[in-house]
């Protein structure tokens, strides 16, 4: 393999600890150290339409006001992403496309709630092996107008 | 480490990525592409007993002819793979063993329907961190004549 | 990148190959083998406040008894993991921690039972690109007293 591969393969394992680190903190309930995974002027879209949060403060913020809806009814939510697809950008980032499935565990229920099944686009600076989110949209696939057998 | 360790890192982050790849493709219905993730005289069959639909033209006929079954019914289906075990063989290919999960999500609804899972095995041709499926045998677990308990 | 970050590539791709050998193992009922992935002194605590099944002679011991109650119920289960945090400790091994999810699949039935959703803490030995497990410890969503909006 070239040095090429070699180096693709620190970017992807770097991004894999940055992406499972960061999830542990969002469902763990730390929004700050969530949202130090993302850089000084981080845009974080987690539903199509709505104003970005922007800054690590204000995605603590947005992530608070979120939160508030399970303040009468305790869960443990869990945020699988997987089929990372990560590719160089012509500006020295990265791009990260990605399916993320969210699991709901409510006490006593050994069932979990399965969704909302989204893709997510984020772009990523990387640095020496650090990860930071630049930014992050999240697409709901039940609210995207797909027609499979039309999409060619 | 040693530099074998290094150049299985690099297979294993390549293998990641040709999937992520591959199965955006065929969620985004872009069928074309994702036959050209497989090799000139490469082999697909997603369901055994079924002769393997072979070379990328025969895969995208396969494709469109299974997608039919959606064309009054539009669904984002996403599929899931996890649990890559990745080890060389004698011909200088690789075989990939896998778990695959199929989530099938409808307009407005949050739930996605799960399922079928799956064990995939896949015979990888790698070169300069460039990855294509010599052929995909996909085994529906719910179809396996499996009895847990007897299996050894 | 720095060496510390092939470093580091080397060591995720290794520990992914050995979950995925793990679990195909477990789900294949390949007890022993399952055992085998374990130091010789490693404990097995799948359930909290439940002593530990210890060294691979007592892992294969304690599988076979959990097994007993499938016995009349014949299903093909299969564990994911994802979203893996690997960092070293003090002592030379390495922390994993990570989500895990059973899919129980019956017979004839498309859409898998989904659930426990779990998550676990192994302590690794890693040598050479050689991974065993030296513990591990599962702690099960629905039983955990989480209160998510009081977690600070």
């Amino acid at each position: 393999m070239t040095s090429a591969a070699s180096r693709f393969a620190d970017l992807y394992a770097a991004v894999g600890q940055h992406y499972a680190r960061q999830v542990q903190f969002l469902d763990g309930g730390k929004f700050e150290e969530y949202a130090a995974t993302f850089t000084e002027d981080g845009e974080f879209q987690h539903t199509p339409g709505v104003t970005p949060a922007r800054t690590p403060a204000g995605i603590v913020a947005e992530l608070h006001a979120f939160h508030e809806r399970f303040a009468d009814d305790p869960v443990q939510r869990r945020h699988w992403f997987n089929m990372i697809d990560l590719s160089p950008r012509e500006d020295g980032d990265f791009d990260a496309v990605f399916y993320a499935l969210v699991l709901t565990v409510r006490p006593g229920v050994k069932e979990p709630q399965v969704g909302p099944s989204c893709l997510v686009r984020d772009v990523l600076e990387i640095t020496d092996g650090s990860v930071r989110n630049r930014s992050r949209r999240v697409e709901h696939d039940q609210h995207v107008q797909h027609l499979q057998h039309a999409s060619r």
